[in-house]
């Protein structure tokens, strides 16, 4: 018997085949067949298809969102939103985020203002924006992260009081709710991500939503949609179109959220049970948000009380097949180029650093099953029963 | 009978359904069929996947060159090679070519300097750069157009003599050569484009070449490809990724290459043949290659010898089902924001103005057939015999 029957030490890993973190939801071949085929009949592959259309069409019913305008990722669409936008100056936004959303402000000629967050729930920690804010701020991008929000109404607030813009990358919070309005509807306009790791796949996309007309006119005419709306004069074009074959397989998976909602919340719930009660780790629970997509199953590790780093248990579940990942890390602050040309950021955000240090992603999703939820949190209860002699093991 | 027998004083138009400009080669169903099945059972949608590798292998073993990188889209492709090259200051462009050109320095935080153009090769005049060099000048981006090239190598020898930097929006030239060698092997690198108008058609996506291994190490970075080669500092990343399912369509369509030009050239030759001798009508061939892929068929209207408007016969030719464009139109230099942030070019191109008031683009590629093309030139032989009383007809 191989000590604590842990792969790292010579047992057979957990899993045959490596479980991502990351939904990989994808509908049936036969659903997936028959959309290609529709496509691959009309000639028509991208630029504002038919598709395209209804899938546009669907999202602004399911969000009840005035515009939805889909684009090939997230990325390109928070480059659209900042320029269509035209922002200027600073832009206040977390750290503790996937780094494209600082990058789409660098694209757009903007700079980045860090602002710290909340230890508990990760999200940006809104009573330290006041401090940021100076004569070259013109926005907050809020992060709604781990399919909870940052407390948009009360952002909405602050901006509307110190005079700024307000946008949102809303790349976790698919089909999130706040009391009965979506996410999507807030500040000018929140941009999605449609990433196949995301709870609302279309391969790769993403969606900009907003209320507003005009704003909805000019990110048409940046993405650019000929053949669509009428064109109203922009400053710079993007090629940002989604393709027909992104949007079938987005509508597919469009129609299946209430099960692939219902799956990662079934899995969470089953996290948040089984690891209940062993000390120094906690799963991190979506906040501020009335209904959640369950899209992440983030855990934070209290190295004292666990009785292992972070590092050496994602590197323990790696070996189990357990495709656990340090996330985010490390904060965008502390990395190229940021880190250079905004040196007053990289000592100045605790508690960004903390959560960097202890935070990990359990696998959820598509190809998680329940038993497989029990054996990763029966690992996590040994791996914690055993810490002392696996440290020595390990020689950390 | 109606006047003419055309279609816009009442005839039947000459096609039943829209004839469009651009090629859209697209496989047999049953190749897209399996290689989509492919995709659907590997799970792997984007993100350097098998079909995005090969891709560039074959790419590479075809244009005989180091480096092929695959991007989302060429307009993605220019904005990371003007940010992997690190330029900073003005770039020397032609104002007939597409607006994504000027564009994607737009967003690189570039200023386009516009050259203008030769009457007869449509492509940049070299002989005007010399004069549009100043201390701001840091590179030449040369636009190799209608399946022609700019001169490559006489540009470098400029760039090289003036300390400038050189690249290659070469969106129409896959597959061209002059002498024995490929473009996609001039400058530091060069763009081409897959979109579905292309010869070589992805459905929509693109390809960066180089033969620096330093600045395809960049570029790799700034794509991004997680899990492919190591990554390199960049001061910024964009999400320009290829996915599997344009990969797979790109893969079919260069084994296709050979077959797709063949039919082009005939095509070509034909328009050539059946036009020629129609005074004021001038098909313009690809200059300065050696092999050509024959992407486009652009035609030059002399309005006082042809006897009716290049707009009039656009129309004309639109009325029955020939998809006929202006192409470009209007120069760059004339449209938003240029005119209005660079005044200095809006006189100062005059040749680039008389080709985007004469020039139109006629159908060509694989949904074109001899037949067909016999037929618009037939059609464009009895507009210019009877251009007076047309014009009279069109009350012009």
């Amino acid at each position: 018997m191989t000590p604590f029957n842990f792969a790292r030490f010579g047992a057979r890993p957990l899993f045959d085949k490596p479980l991502p973190v990351g939904q990989l939801y994808f509908p049936s071949w036969e659903r997936y067949e028959a959309a290609s085929r529709g496509i691959f009949e009309r000639q028509y592959y991208n630029n504002n298809g038919p598709l395209h259309s209804e899938f546009e069409s669907r999202l602004q019913e399911f969000l009840k969102v005035k515009h939805a305008i889909c684009v090939a990722n997230a990325t390109l669409g928070l480059m659209m939103v900042a320029d269509a936008m035209q922002l200027k100056g600073k832009v206040i936004l977390p750290a503790f985020t996937f780094i494209a959303s600082a990058q789409a402000l660098s694209w757009a000629g903007l700079e980045p203002v860090f602002c710290d967050i909340d230890l508990n729930s990760h999200q940006m920690d809104i009573s330290k924006i006041e401090t940021l804010i100076d004569d070259d701020v013109c926005a907050i991008m809020g992060v709604n992260l781990w399919g909870g929000a940052c407390d948009p109404k009360a952002l909405g607030e602050i901006a509307t009081a110190r005079g700024l813009r307000l946008f949102f990358d809303s790349a976790h919070a698919f089909g999130v709710k706040i009391d009965d309005t979506s996410i999507g509807n807030f500040g000018e306009a929140e941009v999605f991500s449609f990433h196949a790791t995301k709870v609302l796949s279309a391969t790769e996309g993403g969606c900009i939503c907003t209320n507003d007309d005009q704003l909805a006119a000019r990110l048409r005419s940046i993405r650019p949609s000929y053949g669509g709306d009428a064109p109203v004069n922009v400053l710079r074009v993007a090629n940002a179109r989604m393709s027909e074959a992104q949007a079938a397989v987005g509508l597919m998976n469009l129609e299946d959220f209430p099960a692939h909602q219902k799956n990662n919340a079934a899995l969470f719930s089953l996290y948040q049970s089984e690891l209940e009660g062993i000390p120094g780790l906690h799963v991190c629970q979506p906040s501020g948000v009335s209904f959640s997509n369950f899209q992440y199953a983030p855990s934070v590790i209290d190295e004292a009380a666990f009785g292992l780093s972070r590092d050496n248990l994602v590197a323990l579940l790696q070996s189990e097949n357990v495709i656990s990942r340090r996330y985010f890390y490390p904060g965008i602050h502390r990395g190229i180029p940021y880190a250079q040309e905004f040196p007053q950021y990289v000592d100045a955000l605790p508690n960004t650093d903390a959560v960097c240090a202890s935070c990990m992603q359990l696998p959820i999703g598509a190809l998680v099953e329940k038993e497989g939820v029990r054996q990763i949190c029966d690992f996590l209860r040994r791996a914690h029963e055993h810490a002392p002699a696996i440290q020595k093991m390990l020689g950390v």
